[in-house]
């Protein structure tokens, strides 16, 4: 099994966590190693649920924080193993899952290891099957069987936000827009009904679609409807009775989940249309004294974070929550996903000051 | 093993050549079960290449012809195993393979067995991979292996035909139509391109699409062009860097098949286009001798053939080919799939008495 030192710097540590390959779905390996590097840290109480893992401090602080980040990864494509590379003379590392999200879980890891006496109480998660369904979130599935682990009156989510502090997030929705027809040989096509052929005006609607921006408590949300995937086609002779087109919606938080379905739902009409993933966005969250006093002592310009992410989930639990984490997210689940070693630095130094404030 | 009693009435045998399932590239227990019953037959030489066997008269006839059928089907979709159906007072056999072409097949089996010493001698041909590519064609493989078999004066494929005789057929080409992007985070598509979207004007080109009709010595041919695949994305939360739609073109047997490549070219153009499968069509032939005599004994009018059928492959070593076999091929590869029993006595009869004739 892989060994984790907690103790070398950040992007050393960071680079380790990458180099273990964890596509949503395989996180058992990184999953161990993390456990058996927090479990050997005294001042932890450390619990496992699958592979998720939470170490909490049990000081008896007036309050907690929750400081979470999940450990997988969406699929590899050719960029493992991580390499440090040089752009315009900024040192960065590369490779998948350096931004989305890494080098936050790295961060956290060290941050749980060193801090053993933090101003407030803290409970760190490390979760897996973030990149999925919502339904498979290690998440959903702590919150059922241990509700209580996600106490807490502030959260901090580790997700790439440029070492800046990102508020709320765009909810999330997933769709099979879907067309029938009739199969024939495709010799006499005439005689059948093409499926693949009847989907052209919904790729046509999304490639002239704009999405909208809109403003939430200041902050500006910017929307997207998208094919992520298409399939159709029995055999090459096969006139095809099926095509679907699996849509994204990213909503702004200012929508509530029924007004995202309406709006899919119009957008489509008259095809099929079938939600098969929904997830609420969150507002910004921001005037939370908790987050005030964090946003002043991370010197961070509060934005507003486009991706979906688990802050929607402690906001609807009650708890005001925001993203802080090294990388450029346009980066996230791209190719070239790398991380300037500078905002690693920059977010454990931020992490570090104020969970250690007197 | 499944035996097959060739003594059996032909509508009887053809339910039991469907009975046994063979898809393409599973076809193996059929061509068993085939050959060990034509292995039984003293005046037949039998040779068996992979899943094709080949069975001989060795009469020392002045003319040989080959009548050859294809074994394989298109995949099941809930229509094994058959049963007889009535349809407007007309009995008829249903499901997968009673028409493309297993009830061909089956007459064929059945004058093989019973047709001891014929006017001409015969080379019967029963052949996998028909429903797939060309280069997995059985025949092409015999072609390698065993070119002397193809030898003979005149060819009849027992493809569905109605009974009639249908002349020439249409070449098959089929290309890869490809379109690019960047992949990036669905939450943040404006950072990438989608490659879906950018595949709207091929699905709105062929669905806009009217084929040709194209007469060929006397014949119409009608072409067609197709998406019979499509297939794009990486994940629910990634904007796609590739899509693929697979697209069939039925042209002409007076285009060559340079030209059906420049067709599809032209027809996509400004995108990445492969072709993957590629095989001429072939004219009517029906000046030849045997098959003017043919076409005269068996009383039909001829056709054309829309399908590509592989008396291309014979057209294309010189012997004059034609297909003659019971069932619609309107209904070929369809989930309704049926033959008219009374087309599968008709087509025994009609071959019975031109190849017993004095």
């Amino acid at each position: 099994m892989p060994e984790l030192d907690l103790s070398l710097p950040s992007v050393d540590l960071t680079r380790a966590v990458c180099d273990i390959p964890s596509v949503s779905d395989d996180e058992t390996t990184l999953a161990d190693a993390i456990f058996a590097a927090v479990s050997a840290l005294p001042h932890l109480d450390v619990v496992r649920d699958g592979d998720t893992i939470v170490a909490r401090t049990q000081l008896g602080r007036a309050q907690r924080v929750v400081i979470a980040g999940h450990i997988d990864t969406v699929p590899i494509n050719d960029n493992l193993p991580t390499r440090p590379v040089v752009e315009d003379g900024a040192q960065y590392l590369w490779g998948r899952g350096t931004v989305d999200m890494k080098a936050g879980v790295a961060v956290q890891l060290k941050l749980a290891a060193e801090l053993v006496a933090p101003r407030v109480d803290i409970t760190w998660m490390w979760y897996d099957h973030e990149e999925v369904a919502a339904e498979l979130n290690g998440l959903t599935r702590l919150a059922a069987n241990r509700p209580d682990l996600f106490a807490g009156d502030f959260a901090i989510l580790g997700e790439p936000s440029n070492g800046q502090v990102e508020g709320g997030c765009n909810g999330n929705l997933r769709a099979i827009v879907r067309t029938r027809g009739v199969r024939a040989h495709s010799a006499r096509a005439w005689i059948g009904d093409n499926a693949i052929h009847r989907a052209a005006p919904i790729l046509a609607r999304l490639a002239d679609h704009t999405p909208e921006e809109v403003e939430v408590e200041g902050l500006v949300y910017r929307e997207g409807l998208n094919a992520v995937r298409v399939s159709g086609g029995v055999a090459g002779n096969v006139i095809p009775d099926l095509c679907e087109v699996e849509v994204n919606y990213r909503f702004a938080p200012s929508r509530s989940i029924d007004e995202a379905v309406a709006v899919v739902e119009r957008f489509f009409d008259g095809y099929e249309v079938e939600v098969v993933d929904l997830a609420g966005g969150a507002r910004p969250g921001l005037d939370a004294p908790l987050a005030r006093e964090f946003v002043a002592a991370v010197g961070a310009e509060p934005r507003p974070k486009y991706g979906w992410t688990d802050v929607a989930r402690f906001s609807a639990l009650g708890v005001p929550a925001v993203n802080y984490g090294p990388g450029d997210p346009s980066l996230a689940h791209h190719d070239e996903e790398r991380v300037p070693v500078a905002q690693i630095d920059a977010v454990e130094r931020g992490l570090r000051a104020w969970l250690s404030a007197p």
